[in-house]
């Protein structure tokens, strides 16, 4: 059994005590959280967040490229979401590499060199502001008052501000 | 008081009752779910995923965009994850407008026209095939064995594969 099956087994079971079928599509708390893939992040439940709060987004580091640009323009303009809220966290596999080594053990192994950045990072809190800026700096998220950017400590649970 | 605030007082919760510090950085299950970002949909808690068990790629439309792609190889080559699980879901945003319609909006409030496509579409089973396909053709991901596209339906909670 494949896990992927062990998973739908699961999702079986969600269906039967499923009772929140009759949500709107735009979120309901007009947010959009931007996280890191992480396995030990669970942004809706370490954010409080309920099914229909808000738009989580997510990917390798939470950095902001612009597929996050893309999605955070969708929310914002067709779904109502007004704030954004970026989560990167300690121990994170980006900080184990840089974007060359990648892209050289990718181009080693597949004889193609990938034409993206792996968006690895050195700093921490630094990637966080880099996040931040980039969200700023962006002309099609039409609401940037409101974002904030933090650390999540994934030993000891804590979210911490990036100011 | 901001929705980012009010999540804050969630996150200091969770810390106080948080009990899972000592998990390591791979994936326990070995798998990567991609999803769409939108609200109604908490991929965790639909398959049955503790903390520390996947990584969770989310984007708007849970579309297989070059950003999830290189999510997806750095889980794959320097995380151990090898099954690939595509969710997207019923009353999809996406399904709502077109790229050209996109687009030209953007154009008309920003004066720019946006370089990267919204990635909507008009059939929502095609559109997990698609997904599943780009994954499937991607040189960058090692293992596409076990790749598989499903529907989760927002108003009874049930997933369905799609074949």
């Amino acid at each position: 059994m494949s896990v992927t099956d062990e998973l739908l087994t699961g999702a079986a079971e969600y269906a039967t005590r499923f009772d929140s079928g009759d949500l709107p599509l735009p979120p309901a708390r007009r947010v959009a959280v931007v996280a890191c893939m992480d396995a030990r992040l669970d942004p809706q439940a370490l954010l409080g967040l309920s099914v229909g709060d808000a738009h989580v987004i997510r990917n390798a580091g939470g950095a902001v490229t612009e597929d996050v640009v893309r999605s955070l323009a969708i929310s914002q303009r067709l779904l109502g979401t007004r704030e954004i809220v970026l989560v990167h966290h300690t121990d994170c596999g980006m900080l184990t590499f840089t974007d060359d080594e990648f892209r050289q053990a990718v181009e080693a192994d597949t004889g193609i060199r990938p034409p993206w950045a792996a968006e690895a990072f050195a700093e921490l809190e630094a990637d966080v502001r880099q996040s931040v800026a980039r969200v700023v700096a962006s002309p099609f998220i039409p609401h940037r008052d409101a974002v904030r950017g933090f650390v999540y400590d994934v030993t000891t649970g804590a979210l911490s501000e990036v100011g």
